[in-house]
């Protein structure tokens, strides 16, 4: 099957040997017609990932895929190929921990459709929020994080089982080693409490509060290996009066993180967020 | 004269030679029936420096700054006591280099009684401002900032001279070493062209342009020892919008950087900023 | 009973509740004829905190520890008073994971009568190295993790169970709390694997080498609230061969934080370490 | 005229417009039958810049050479084209302010013939030092530093008018721009005076004493667009004895600082510096 519009196919790279990777896996683009648009490399932790994304005006899929995954094979490295299908309806995995209030508002959303994708599968870090899985009619896992490196590849394992194309952070709290990340490009959307890169970490709240913010705020961003610092996609904010404490700014802001995912997964799902140089840009509607 | 309601001091202590010193001063204030309220000490390249707050039922303002110098002298120390006096008219210094924005806010308030102090002096790093100055008939220095150290003595004796309560730096571009601001504590307030601590340093509106920031701001704050870190008076913000570049963000931010200077400027000459734990609180107004 | 030589205490205030704390408290010391050494506040995460060091020439411990504890139950603030007393043999407690090395250091020169205290317990967030408590007959805690907060607690009341003076956190490998760390001020020394202020968290031998640090080395500190960043006792290092990978650096860095830890409660014990504003002192040897 | 010895070639690609640049450039190494051995790309401050370093078993230079030159005008950015040539002379510049302890440890080794290279030229932000490159008949260059940027385009034009391989930062006390180091990747070596990532920026002797480092030292590093952040190629330390204050401590850091420059410089020289996702790779001696 040949296509004759154009590609965008998106390859990462991962592994420990990094000898001549760059070299081949671009021979191999070049060769088989591919215009290399952007490419990456990172050494985080004696883990090699290289991310590249290449653009192709005819390109037989399986044939690149396997091409792909044979050169890899022989480079004793592990390769994952997405190309970029804008008009398939997305499958959406949702991570979470205790709060419910991001789960509700996407489930919420979903069911008035006002988001056009199918949420494939909830992953919890605790039970908690088991029951707003069933009352949605959503697949529920629960994925022991004792051992956080165990817990997850099974959440990869169930990603993939799921054919995830989105991955939404829904206050899920942990921290996503490059492993996981680099497979994920640009498909991971966090919520994070604070206007980044202000208060990054835990206890946004709480710092905001002492450190005396008076514009108190949330952000929707892209997940990379760097913690708290992806793409920003959204960000929403308000004032602190005199009056506020810890708990109303944290009131006051849950309940825009919610808003603020949303919106940000509604971009998403539109197609209008692209990627340069770890910066959104926001393309017109279509 | 012996004062019958309470009086607040503010004592600054600076020099090398700190053996002893906490003991000695705190003892003094005891001695004369006060009460401490806040103590710091803080060494910053082998500067020490000590701040502290006492309140007095009783207290002859002459007899304790007179003691508190003689003790200073003995220990080989500097002191600066500061007595709050709510009442009288503030003397208000600008610190300025080239940028305009925030001078003119300053002074067409003052000209239009929206600020009641008397705007005592203007000294720049560059004469750019000085026809400001001139036509708004203000004193204006042009200090000569080749050695910084020196440039900032000159300063120092300038302030001095006018009798200055309130310092303001209307971008200024230059950071304050520990000797100048441990003398003004709490009375030196600075705009800053981000939502601190974001962005933090020089090229903050660039730095937000390329981090993709979607909500960007300005932050009026005392100046302390610690860069850009100084306890936050006011913020204000805007939704950056996908056709903005880094010359309309600037040019929105600086309009909003005067506004913001100018309301930290009201809320300290009304005297509703309390400073407590690195934290400004706001209290009513009388 | 009434002590003729000059005694000094170091007393330590905790709680929400922060109105007039230092006031109250520095004149209690004024009253009982106290001089002020050192003092210090901090607010974290909500909590406040106040460490002072007060020297007497005559004072009536019980009476001075009696008046404190009443006025910080009047303040609704907890209090924790240490007299320093140089004479009395020391209690230490061992904190471990599961990493035996430095554990393992102490024991045997405990055994060979190299450092002069009493080992009273070891406490393990994990079971793993209780075999070596046993060899020894030193009595083990396992503490359960699960609740971070909870296992402090429980901690601290082994700790006071036993009487401890030093705590050592031989690869503890968790972050302490302010409301723990303020209680056992410059009673708590850790190990940290790199030359401080480089490499500080996690991973350090992995950062070490990723980044083609030359020289690595370790840090024996006090802890202090801010994580990685409390007073320097002892340091150190080694040169890194163009031969050395992870491994070979992490055995080599293992083997010489045993002795640098050693090293540091050697000092300890000796009575050689002295702090002043965030910085070790060391005193001659007796 | 064909080599037919592997040639390595290094192309920087600087501008303001990046669209299509990383494809443009990818295809014209591959057309030429090159080989992509690392490619990075960076956004500071709206520069874009882009480095690549390819291999080619047969290449004509000058064709290659031409060839990139025209597709970086097409495509309105500029471009530089290194090709190493391990077996030329090469040609050294330093740059000075004031301190004149590594110039001279440099210009002595040279005259000893310690170092195979021709210092072709010193430049100086003070004229302090151009008595030191008359003694050993160098060319001095004076350079006004008032407007940073325009000194570093005139050191720009000195360095490439003296057709320079490597620049040393000798105490040279200024920020290099990403326009300036994205020029000469990999070939500028500045020394530190600390064990880097530990105290970055100016004042690391005294933010070391400070801190109560025990280990002191001083880096040799290659310049990056990140400050104090480029790959690490040699450190020297030494212990610090309770003795030790601030000018001690420095003293006996810039008798190091000139040694482990002039031993980064050496291995430089003699070829055995190699550069891996900003690591330095120590080679074997031929």
């Amino acid at each position: 099957m040949k296509s004759d519009v154009k590609t965008i196919v998106e390859v990462t790279v991962i592994g420990k040997d990094r000898k001549g990777v760059v070299a081949d896996i671009t021979n191999f683009i070049f060769k088989n017609n591919g215009n290399i648009e952007q490419v990456n490399q990172n050494v985080v932790r004696e883990l090699f990932g290289m991310q590249l994304e290449a653009s192709f005006n005819h390109v037989n899929k399986e044939d690149l895929s396997s091409g792909l995954r044979q050169l890899a094979h022989k480079l004793n490295m592990e390769v994952k190929v997405h190309f970029q299908e804008p008009d398939r309806s997305r499958n959406v995995a949702i991570l979470v921990s205790k709060e419910p209030h991001c789960l509700t508002k996407l489930l919420e959303a979903k069911s008035k459709t006002e988001i056009d994708a199918n949420i494939a599968v909830i992953i919890g870090s605790e039970k908690t929020l088991e029951y707003m899985a069933k009352e949605f009619s959503v697949p529920f896992y629960h994925v022991d994080h004792t051992d956080h490196t165990m817990a997850e590849l099974e959440i990869l394992k169930i990603i993939e089982l799921h054919n995830i194309d989105l991955i939404l952070l829904g206050r899920y709290m942990r921290i996503l080693t490059p492993n996981f990340v680099w497979r994920y490009r640009n498909r991971i959307i966090n919520i994070h409490p604070s206007l980044l890169p202000a208060f990054p970490g835990a206890y946004a709240y709480v710092q905001a509060y002492e450190r005396g913010a008076k514009i108190v705020g949330c952000t929707a961003h892209f997940v990379t290996e760097d913690l708290d610092q992806g793409p920003i996609i959204c960000q929403k904010a308000f004032q602190v009066s005199p009056n506020d404490n810890v708990d109303t700014i944290r009131e006051r802001g849950q309940s825009l993180e919610a808003i603020t995912l949303l919106e940000a997964v509604k971009l998403y799902l539109e197609g209008r967020l692209e990627v340069n140089w770890g910066r959104v840009y926001l393309k017109d509607p279509k």
